[in-house]
């Protein structure tokens, strides 16, 4: 029997227990679903992973199977190819989306709880998919009837594949200078067409053979009158540029004016191939005989970035949960190794045999450390979908409320998991030791993939600038009421439990601290002096937000009823629950009490970073 | 004009302003050397440094040239050959050696000073002559006189390399149960003659074809009467075993029976052929026509661990400095790429041109965190350099208070620097942005490399119970007094200066806080229930002593006469004071804040790790 990559149980707890995925699936949007959909559902999915993603895990890291170009196509190992072809036979690439689009119209929350499996036993591969639903969902939103038909119904079959085409190799995370021209074309059956010229650096998916197409969602600007690129992000606009130009359009079947000019080789992630594309070198293809990638507008002019948005925040989540499934698969790794390797021994038993090193209290403390990191950033991305569904199709009185909360955990949804999912991996190998450091063992290959998710869809600093700036300096408050408003229903509930009285008094002194906190940036103004502090700030509030997240599992856990439980006998459900009180008790013990490091740094508000000269360093 | 890879102004204001090697080259063991002859070898080796060992960096850790068995033999990459030659040709392998042995009898201080800048450049190469030094060593202070001359002296010249061969595949860090079996076989000229029969893991260096012969150190049992070996780690002793015998001994020149298993293939540091070896087989080679690794006892029976540790504690600094060096290189990488790289703008200048990301707050606290932990890791382990020679040829009086701190420090210089060089490595990535996290840019490897050295030489957690319990639970508070002492010298000057007399008083608060923990502890006892809290004390006590060592170079920076200063301009020099005080003030507002974290960890000794039951995990 295949094991599947995440544990049943642990996802059953999330959706069912603490999730209480009964109450979304009662909303008419999802009245084609049930419990037991779900379930057949997350259970295919995680043999699927375990079959076909788990297998080419390995492989795929292996520098003589990395993406490569051979006559300007890239080539992808085969067993990607089969591996996704498997994801779209059980209908993964349709699960999100509405019936009306062919979609099986499945919550958010079990899409990426499905999605969860496929990231743990290969983040590489599920990137594709990753990336084509995002970019399916924005086309479906804002693109036209002709582009949805001929770009996304295919990427919903899984035929074609999407990327986004944001960063410039002269800007990353600066969007305000990216410099692809835009020029317009006239129109066809597609909508308003364009030419572009630009370079595009980190193309995740940019180029593979392993679908039939591939839809670029590029961004770029439009000249003025003058001939001029408008500056800063409002000069942007959104673009769909197929690799293959879709039906409809004046060039149906020529190739588009794209082309690999590299491939970047990455430390980790090896399986996602990862480009430099040109658009608009008008050297090898040109359709119609002209250069300039051709390109359809979606949205106005000028208004592509909030649209391209909309993709991005679902990538920030996906980043967010590959990073919780790479900590999640190295601790699962670690305590299976823990469990078998026997070492050393107890100070009380010196001359006895060797124990399993489970049985040291400090490796206990490596697999607690990583319980808490991964399974938290877990709780946390599934909470963040709960509210997408909220947002979408809940009761429309608590759609603002559940979009606003939404906003403003993103930054955290996305930087906690990578920051921490990581440093469990760090935990993972150390449990592991020298092996560990060795090839042979899948931990350090965890460690190298999840190094990138610092990094990219916007790195730890520009998350923390969203949250400190967009979303606390510059917002009225009312999204942070909301949070402390769901942090004071939990504090309620655990004050009622003796086992987590005092971790809900502490609960309530840091959030009291973190109000008071912006109440103080907030009078002090001085913006650029605050955001000087806005990853001290991103720390804290990450922290803070976790501290709830395991309050609140640690209250469901302790009042979960004793009978009727599913996986397993009541021994290992005991356990499962005792694990879950051990986690929070452990992010209490030894994680909270970091928070007012962060909090104290935030408000002192050094100026050392600002006024420092750098010629000193 | 070659540029070295640790700046010349870095090493000079450690050594010459704050470490006073002028006073250590008073001492008559060094009355050869003078200020010039040792710049004139920090000099020649940054420039060989630089030519032979940086320049195959990036190539030894490619797949297609990492070390390789042909017919059983291991093939490393021929520019190490090239460049550990250069090194033998400038003296390198002689320099920290008395004159009797034909050493350039340096201080340790100067040679770790010269292996900084080896190891910034290329830290797996840098493994080989760092191992062949720490077992020259124990050869000259233990071994008699026909071993030191058929071995340790061709190691002194460069000729042979040398290996410790301790941990065994069931035993890495718990050495009690190693199962390398070592029978008598008579004696020769080179003393009491073994056959050993086992299995060594993680051997570095433990075959390759760049020397004309290889020393392993070998710790193995001898059999009692009754055959069997003796439990616990007093059954343990110390044996020569040479890949070919050397003369004196009766198999001279024939093939010894050690044969390379297997090679274990590493996330980083992979120019260190890194080697299972079976000692022994019988298959291969047989010395005399019979099965046996033939070994020479070093010591008494059951005397091998004490003596070992001669080399395991000289590894175990030389650890520090690597991860020191890797950081540091990471660190210079990251602040050159900063200066170089335009995006974005600050708050106050939207609209403007993008500039350079080192004028961007967040980067300069990611830069500002990489030099406090790399030029602070550098300065500890050089202090404990500087100690190493006050035990061994400081004024007689001062000896035993030298060997006392040394202990005390040892496991903070081997831990310190992995664990805070590798965060510096991170933070370089993290600079260079997607950028850092592809091969194209060293900084990748250097946290690849990195990884490896909170593991080996006796993992962090293993440091962590050295420290707090050999070190201090059961130390009657001698050396922590000693400690205690040089920081209230630095607390008596930092206090006259307005800039410093509040770190001052924070270091003082926080040393009496570590000192009262210590006194709980103790009057607690249940030693059990602290070692428990090991591995966050020794994060306290780290922090605590690099606090105190900032603030002693920030003393000594702001000391400094105006005049007559090395290297550069007064606005370079004046530059370089003001980066040390910056990263002094950094320490003491980002990181020392986390020591009362740690400290109140340990204080509570939570039983959590302890009676959790892991069945929870």
């Amino acid at each position: 029997m295949t094991t599947p990559p995440v544990r049943p149980r642990d996802l059953g707890f999330l959706l069912h227990d603490w999730l209480k995925l009964d109450s979304l699936l009662a909303y008419p949007h999802f009245q084609e679903h049930s419990r037991e959909t779900v379930d057949a559902m997350l259970d295919i999915a995680g043999r699927v992973a375990a079959d076909t993603f788990l297998t080419h895990y390995k492989a795929a890291d292996q520098y003589q199977h990395e993406p490569h170009l051979v006559e300007g196509q890239v080539r992808i190992l085969p067993a990607i190819h089969q591996a996704l072809a498997a994801f779209a036979e059980i209908g993964m690439f349709a699960a999100p989306f509405d019936a009306e689009f062919g979609g099986l119209q499945l919550p958010q929350l079990v899409y990426s709880a499905a999605m969860a499996q496929f990231m743990a036993a290969n983040v590489a591969t599920s990137a594709y998919p990753m990336l084509t639903a995002g970019n399916a969902k924005l086309l479906v939103r804002y693109a036209n009837e002709a582009l949805v038909k001929a770009c996304a119904l295919p990427e919903i079959e899984g035929r074609y594949f999407g990327t986004m085409c944001l960063s410039e190799p002269q800007a990353g995370s600066s969007l305000a200078d990216i410099a692809t021209r835009a020029v317009p074309d006239g129109s066809d059956d597609l909508g308003a067409r364009y030419r572009l010229f630009g370079n595009k650096m980190w193309i995740s998916g940019g180029d593979q053979d392993a679908s039939a197409n591939i839809i670029h969602l590029v961004l770029a600007k439009v000249p003025g009158p003058d001939g001029k690129l408008v500056a800063g992000t409002q000069g942007i606009s959104l673009f769909v540029v197929p690799k293959v130009l879709v039906e409809g359009s004046e060039y149906a079947g020529q190739r588009n004016d794209v082309v690999v000019a590299g491939l970047n080789h990455k430390m980790g992630y090896r399986g996602t191939a990862n480009c430099l594309l040109n658009f608009g070198e008008g050297a090898r293809h040109r359709p119609g005989g002209e250069a300039g990638a051709v390109g359809y507008r979606v949205g106005g002019v000028g208004q592509g970035l909030p649209i391209m948005f909309l993709m991005m925040n679902e990538a920030r989540l996906s980043v967010g949960l590959g990073a919780a499934m790479l900590g999640y698969r190295g601790y699962r790794l670690a305590v299976d190794y823990a469990r078998d390797r026997r070492q050393g021994r107890p100070l009380a038993a010196r001359g006895g045999a060797p124990v399993a090193i489970i049985d040291h209290p400090d490796v206990r403390r490596l697999l607690l450390a990583q319980k808490a990191y991964a399974e938290g950033a877990l709780a946390l991305v599934l909470y963040c979908a709960r509210l997408v569904d909220e947002e979408l199709h809940g009761p429309v009185e608590g759609r603002g409320e559940a979009a606003s909360l939404l906003g403003l955990l993103t930054p955290i949804a996305k930087t906690w998991p990578s920051e921490w999912g990581l440093a469990a991996n760090d935990l993972a190998i150390q449990v592991h030791g020298g092996y560990g450091y060795t090839r042979d063992f899948d931990v350090e290959q965890l460690y190298r993939d999840n190094r990138l998710n610092p990094i990219h869809e916007g790195t730890t600093g520009i998350q923390g600038l969203d949250l400190m700036g967009r979303k606390t300096l510059r917002d009225d408050g009312a999204s942070l009421a909301i949070l402390r408003h769901r942090i004071n229903a939990t504090l309620d509930r655990a004050r009622d439990l003796p086992a987590l009285a005092d971790f809900a008094h502490v609960l309530d002194v840091t959030w009291a601290r973190i109000g008071a906190l912006v109440a103080h940036l907030k009078a002090a103004g001085d913006d650029a002096a605050s955001l000087a502090q806005a990853t001290p700030f991103l720390s804290a509030f990450g922290h803070a937000v976790m501290a709830w997240l395991w309050l609140d599992q640690a209250v469901v856990a302790s009042s979960l009823p004793d009978g009727g439980l599913p996986d397993g006998g009541d021994a290992e459900e005991a356990a499962f629950r005792a694990g879950k009180l051990a986690a929070c008790r452990f992010f209490f013990e030894t994680e909270v009490p970091r928070v007012d490091v962060w909090l104290g740094i935030v408000g002192r508000r050094s100026d050392l970073t600002q006024t420092f000269d750098p010629a000193g360093f």
